[in-house]
């Protein structure tokens, strides 16, 4: 099993323009990794006949299975269908209840089916339709020279639930899955990648080439992946292994997995039966809806507010006006305020809050932009922490939210042992910290 | 210029198991696409050294410009500086300007550096370096055989700007950049893919194959891209189509090139000199996000509340309880009062709120998972909406986000207009239409 060369051909301009992220290959190459089945190999091409004709040709001499995506749409530059049908020697053939399940979309969303959608009415002759509940383009299936080929259509919410509900239990029913995942990853969260492959040397060093080891860092997190490929260690050794890693890992380590910074906050606060409530300027929105992603939020999650104007702060969060006119909106003393003020209106038990210049305008000398304020409302006190970051708005947003999270993660980690938390060192609110 | 063959390789098992979007092909697609080289092809692969050198071979063969992204780390799964060192036939030789770089960066986090980062002072022995100012790997540049390599760091704040500052001036140099687009991007909201065709027939169809048209549907929004590859159409040419396109899609048009639905909001809401406020339930947070998104976000938006609880919504928008208690939080009901409260509470001309069960878990009979209700508080008066959506958490989320934006966005252009808006039609308040 373990030796099946799985490829994924994603079509379409709009890739290879960067007008579109490759959402394909992240919820394609996950599904499959889930059970144990390893994509070998991702190419993007544009939507020219010729190229996918060659690419296609290629793809399908070195592989079992050949995933693709795009390219079975309505329109003159949906061309895939037609092009693959040549290089595999089979024949289009126009399938009634195809067009009858489009027609049936269109009048249930009120709309009038237009010719053009006709081919996409067409099956391969020796093959099969995956039928499309949220679309008019279906997938295709066909088994041809001990090889499977799976055609899917672009949009992620028609491709997605095809792919999880037809085409993995297919693959299945053929034995092309492993039904299990093939690695372990370990996240971390707040040290540094070179600092965390010394940190583990002891536990990794001994194993050679038997273990595989794969680093990946991401916005002050990085994760480690752990396998076997020859087999020589068992999944229950590789799982040992991990558990050595979080031993010598301690507060810097994440969880086993793959939940995010978000859900192991979540995790802490609903077992310590804890509520949240968040504050943000500069981040607008984007630590509340880290929250909001995790399904049955509203359970740990009180809410939060966008505090864009000085008017909002004072208006929702009771900041005094005297912080915002002698310390400005961008100061510990009023990344204070918000945090308890959020915490104190919504009765939440905790109140996070990040004010700061994400840029790429605003910032003053002393607090340039990348500047940002974080503070944390707990049980036992409120504290600030100053961070200063570099980059383009949309990073300075997500490491800011992402410090603000490990922040949160760090407390709810020490409360839950019984120990002090941070917050609760007799120190000054307001203290700006590195 | 038009044929200069350019290839991206993404190393990463990470990307292949669907661990980490490949945002270096978003990035780096676009910014070769403003300037009119187009990406012809993606391959991303995994970490194995034979793998890596398989392929580098191949793309070298076949393309004027290779591109690789990722491998150049200092833990023991980064292997690509040697791997292709090898197949081109090149010496790896120590920089001590390299050496020097990381350790004061390590210096300047208060870190101390491991040796692992040692193996990042290599250099190709005929080949300069990208110095980086954001991270310890420094990119690579070569030019051989009349063609050249880039070789980047995978992490994506590095990576950007080194792309930017120092890879697209080089490739300017060398005459391998055409300097300006070379299409034209139309984006519409609110019309099908099949209908949009349709629509344009009468522009577009007369110029056969003159004229090389893309569409691509996201989430409620289709874009067509207008290109003339032989060049028989010249830029001009292709922008009067684009004009004319304009002009058959009325309302449905939302802006030629690149602006989100959010963006051209922005715009609007600025040329009128209006501001806005949001409240969330379901959405939690990506509706505000979308907005401070958007630098200098502050002259417009006034804020945002993410409401999970009913006490937040009392509390933070005076939704009052009776309206909680007699028609639940997922009602139109509710939607109008927190759109009315947010706009009164923060001053705002437009408030607009959504609310909802988003699921996998809520709903009830008459509202099940996927039901929206949106709300839009206008100066003509206040409007809601049902939505009825399918799909995962996050695609519900998405897609009540750009219904809400482009409600906003189509209340904005009619008041821009002069016209009787649909909020300001004597119609009552909380009337719900699909």
């Amino acid at each position: 099993m373990a030796s099946v060369r799985y490829e994924l051909i994603t079509l379409g301009d709009e890739l290879l323009l960067g007008l579109t992220a490759n959402s394909h290959l992240t919820f394609i190459g996950a599904a499959l990794g889930r059970q144990g089945a390893r994509l070998g190999r991702n190419v993007t091409i544009t939507d020219d006949a010729d190229a996918i004709a060659a690419q296609f040709r290629e793809s399908w001499a070195r592989s079992d299975v050949v995933i693709t995506t795009g390219g079975l749409g309505p329109t003159c530059d949906d061309r895939t269908r037609e092009v693959v049908a040549q290089v595999l020697g089979q024949e289009l053939v126009f399938e009634e209840s195809i067009r009858a399940a489009i027609e049936a979309r269109f009048a249930k969303l009120g709309r009038r089916m237009t010719d053009n959608n006709l081919k996409q009415a067409y099956r391969f002759s020796r093959g099969e339709v995956l039928p499309n509940a949220n679309g008019t383009a279906p997938g295709l299936w066909v088994e041809q020279d001990g090889k499977v080929l799976v055609m899917l259509p672009g949009p992620p919410n028609e491709l997605n639930p095809m792919f999880t509900e037809q085409v993995l239990p297919k693959l299945s029913r053929l034995g092309l899955l492993a039904e299990r995942e093939a690695y372990v990853q370990v996240r971390t969260a707040g040290i540094g990648e070179s600092a965390l492959e010394v940190k583990l040397q002891p536990v990794l060093a001994p194993h050679g080439d038997a273990l595989s080891i794969a680093f990946c860092a991401h916005q002050g997190q990085v994760d480690l992946r752990l396998s076997s490929p020859s087999g020589a260690l068992s999944m229950e050794r590789l799982q040992d292994l991990a558990q050595e890693c979080v031993t010598l890992l301690g507060e810097d380590f994440l969880c086993i997995g793959h939940d995010s910074l978000a859900k192991v906050c979540a995790d802490l606060l609903r077992a310590g039966d804890h509520t949240l409530a968040v504050a943000e300027t500069a981040t607008g929105g984007l630590l509340a809806n880290c929250f909001t992603d995790i399904a049955g939020a509203s359970k740990f999650f009180a809410g939060g507010c966008v505090c864009y104007s000085n008017e909002s702060k004072m208006q929702l969060l009771d900041v005094p006006e005297d912080i915002l006119l002698q310390h400005g909106a961008v100061s510990s003393e009023n990344a204070v305020a918000m945090a308890a003020g959020v915490a104190e209106r919504l009765g939440a038990d905790y109140g996070l809050a990040i004010t700061g210049f994400a840029g790429p305008c605003g910032g003053t000398k002393e607090n340039p932009v990348g500047t940002i304020f974080l503070a944390l409302y707990t049980p036992g006190g409120v504290w600030s922490r100053r961070l200063a970051q570099s980059g383009p708005r949309s990073a300075v947003k997500q490491r800011a939210v992402n410090g603000a999270l490990d922040w949160l993660r760090r407390e709810l980690v020490r409360a839950k042992r019984g120990c002090c938390g941070e917050a609760s060192k007799p120190q000054r609110a307001g203290g700006a910290m590195q």
